[in-house]
């Protein structure tokens, strides 16, 4: 049994998105960060980051999105989301950490900015560069990183339930996605799946 | 045979620590960043995002540390530089998304600012929040993330590579690595290994 920890509308929908396709036995728990509930002492036992998402596995707790994805995926080996050989598994580990240590870095700037710099003045200058940052990631991914339909190509990967939010941050920055066809096809094939639906959801989106 | 693409001093550093442990049938090849090398059209052809590390394998080409980490890994078995069951993997890719997405990205605003905002100001306000930044991840590994004496507890695993790189960012920030016991005998440890001394000298350290 496993117990999900997430916020609504947060990165944590890559993770969660996943343990739904795979039909993963778990229950999630919304930890509501807008009021705050990430910095409790109940929340910080189990995720010292103060961050979502966290997955609490029979094992101990697991935290950080790639590590999430690789394990639900390692994990329910007959849902087939790993890719098959090592460089294929390295090029969805690769799209995984463009993702978490560029794109939503990029994005984290918008709201996040004082992670960073302690002015208001900072932060402004931040979410002023958030857009065309967002659209570079878009644009590389779009060129080089999404062979199509899905991340890997033929067949839904752990990387699609990440890439999943690409999309998302881009609309959420102002940037239009129907720019990058690939990327605009991806997240048009994500909504057409039942686990996508459901955990959106959950989300209330 | 391999070949792994860096600058000196640089994060490829994790990457080459692991190809040089693991005996890997690999050659290194320079990119001088500091001459603007990551922006030519030739490395571009191999790594679009203009960045290091870079490993072209005969499969393809590969980026990202956890990605490049976790292929050498997977690649060598015979070192032994994973962990053995999903979840102490898990905990490993844990550490390296810590490592690439927050500790890496914190250490990046001091001299990449650019990359997040345009004004000077706003880059000078960056700078100052990286020393208090890179002592919390420092604080949060030594607490929660550094098993010890390496990463993951009595043996080297392939996020005993990149787990050295932090030492060494916050050597740079002017950040005490002694207040932090276990991971400066991290970095001792790490200091006494000969593939460590190998790739150093290779970057001119």
């Amino acid at each position: 049994m496993l117990t999900f920890y997430f916020a609504k509308d947060s990165s944590a929908l890559a993770s969660h998105l996943l343990l739904e396709e795979v039909g993963a036995d778990y229950t999630a728990h919304e930890v509501p960060i807008t009021q705050g509930a990430h910095h409790e002492a109940s929340y910080l036992a189990i995720n010292p980051k103060a961050r979502v998402p966290a997955l609490q596995t029979p094992n101990g707790v697991i935290t950080e999105n790639p590590a999430i994805l690789t394990y639900v995926a390692a994990t329910h080996p007959e849902a087939h989301m790993l890719p098959d050989t090592p460089f294929e598994r390295a090029e969805a580990d690769a799209l995984n950490a463009y993702l978490c240590a560029t794109m939503h870095v990029a994005f984290a700037h918008n709201l996040r900015g004082a992670r960073w710099a302690d002015s208001a003045e900072a932060q402004e200058a931040m979410k002023k560069k958030v857009a065309s940052n967002l659209h570079d990631c878009a644009a590389l991914i779009e060129t080089h990183y999404l062979k199509g339909p899905w991340a890997m190509g033929d067949r839904y990967t752990l990387c699609d339930a990440y890439l999943f939010l690409a999309p998302r941050w881009l609309m959420k920055a102002g940037v239009d996605v129907a720019q990058f066809p690939k990327l605009h096809a991806h997240h048009t094939a994500m909504l057409a799946r039942p686990a996508t639906l459901a955990v959106m959801a959950v989300h209330g989106l």
